[in-house]
């Protein structure tokens, strides 16, 4: 056990990208816990393009980090000490742990219990298994609808929800295509998870790939990106086509937390009735005792395979986030203390 | 009855607004009525803003009408002769009529009947008790939602379809702000239809007004207009609100038929879980016979009042439709033949 608690304070907000100047490493010493309340030790920190939100000047879903707060993530951790009836040592648990060593955990700031798994690592509970696949799914199932043989797009396709979310799509018998970063993505998409096709938006045919892989038009786009990718699938809808609006990463290190300019098809959503949605997972977290089973049988049956990328090392925690705005990770990243 | 049958053709699509190189005005011989055909003299015609888009490039939700044919519009006319026994002559009949003097009813091109009720201008049919009422109705309904003491924001608030949703929603209670072009709208808005507020977007503070009139912000957006002032109101909404996406008739005479520019606050429509989406009427004409009674009953209770603007005179059509986008009319634009 670290005698110190390192912690990643918020120093100042981004401008733009997250940069050396954004945060601050202090060292605490380990919180003492009082009645009713256990001590975490972090193990695995999720990365999340949502995080960029959450240090932007606009309050979003939820409220924005103060300057001198530690920076909040999703975290999965172990319980070291205990002076609670509902947390025991050595137990598995997950919540909104932050970039710091230890956390506490108390009725006022609950953290989840996770099972052990054998040979199942215990970060898919941040990926697949957790928030991740809990987002593909609702996305997916309650507002993208897809039908067998209707044509599904989904956008940042090889990162932690597309993958997901493409290879459900798939389980209900759609054709699939992902928009991905390069030929090594695409190549994951088709080869390893079950895609129809992939179109590389760092090519400079992108458009005519995005065509080519949609003959029969777009019935559903799970949108992750935004910009100019969800503006050419906006051109693309058919009739009665679903949006499910979960993410518009393109536009996170824009000063407007919002996103960028709008799509200029927008009318597009008119024109063919179309239904967009926007969802945010943390209203949905109250089903995931009935999703995840569901997921974690799929992946049993190998029809959905989990993707992850695992950094090494707490203070690489402000570096790697920059990975998800570069498209440098694969499936979900985590940072593993 | 009138010898001949004058028609306005599609003589060029128009690059921006409509002008006198538009149309071409002939005219034909009274068409002859074969067996199963009945002949309609057209009385009134109706104007509306998606006309502007069938005579675009691109196809829409109707194909665009083709170079040399008569412009397509719904109107309402009178049975002069009939070899049907569907029609009667002296019937009211309603349809896709076009800028013409006559047109030929039968089995493949019908024309729906319509009842003469004491008192009421037939002309309503097109209206309030017609396709812009279901329109209304669908929108705001099913789309909108509203619930009693939500805030609803309708723009084009004084034209044909936003006079009556704006109404709609005050009768299930909720606080309705209408976004209209100058005051005297604004006072037809709120002393003549009870809107709780209006916002004048000619006045240079218009996105103050909208700020002031919609203290707890926006839970249902009834879009008629699109730009920058669907930005702002897209900018103001509430979590799980709706978008009823009626029109963008602000991008009607740009060269994509789709509209301009998309919202710059589009990722709103993300961080507030927004439910959005497009609607045609014409898909929900089988709607009608459920429908049109209960909004005569409402006007019959004096909770739902019809505005319209009539134009007399045929060969007043390429200049009357202007009026749309230029904001000249109140409530629904109809021609007088």
């Amino acid at each position: 056990m670290s005698e110190v608690n390192r912690r990643f304070l918020l120093r100042e907000r981004p401008a733009g990208r997250i940069d050396d100047r954004t945060f601050e490493l202090v060292e605490e010493a380990v919180p003492e816990i009082g009645d009713g309340e256990a001590l975490v030790r972090n193990r695995w920190i999720s990365l999340d393009p949502t995080n960029r939100m959450w240090i932007g000047e606009t309050p979003t879903y939820l409220p924005p980090v103060a300057i001198g707060e530690v920076m909040r993530a999703g975290a999965l951790g172990e319980v070291v000490a205990s002076n609670s009836p509902d947390y025991h040592v050595g137990q598995l648990v997950q919540g909104l742990g932050g970039w710091q060593d230890y956390v506490t955990a108390s009725a006022s700031a609950p953290m989840m219990a996770m099972p052990e798994i054998p040979g199942v690592s215990p970060s898919l509970f941040l990926g697949t298994l957790g928030m991740t696949g809990l987002t593909a799914y609702v996305g997916m199932f309650d507002i993208g609808r897809p039908k067998a043989g209707e044509t599904v797009v989904v956008s940042a396709a090889a990162g932690a929800v597309g993958s997901v979310a493409g290879q459900l799509a798939k389980i209900e018998g759609a054709r699939v295509v992902g928009i991905a970063g390069g030929a090594k993505k695409c190549a994951l998409l088709t080869d390893e998870l079950g895609f129809d096709a992939a179109v590389d938006y760092k090519a400079p045919d992108w458009r005519e790939q995005l065509k080519q892989a949609t003959p029969d038009g777009i019935d559903v786009d799970f949108e992750n990106v935004g910009g100019e990718i969800m503006d050419a699938v906006f051109s693309r809808l058919n009739i009665r086509a679903r949006v499910a609006l979960c993410g518009l990463i393109s536009g996170y290190n824009d000063d407007a937390a919002a996103g960028a300019d709008g799509p200029r098809s927008f009318g597009n959503l008119l024109i063919q009735r179309v239904h967009l949605e926007g969802f945010i997972v943390l209203d949905h977290f109250q089903r995931a005792g009935e999703i995840v089973p569901q997921l974690a049988g799929w992946m049993a049956e190998g029809k959905l395979k989990a993707q992850e990328t695992v950094v090494d090392g707490f203070e690489q925690l402000p570096v790697a986030i920059n990975m998800l705005f570069d498209g440098a990770n694969t499936g979900k990243l985590v940072v593993k203390i």
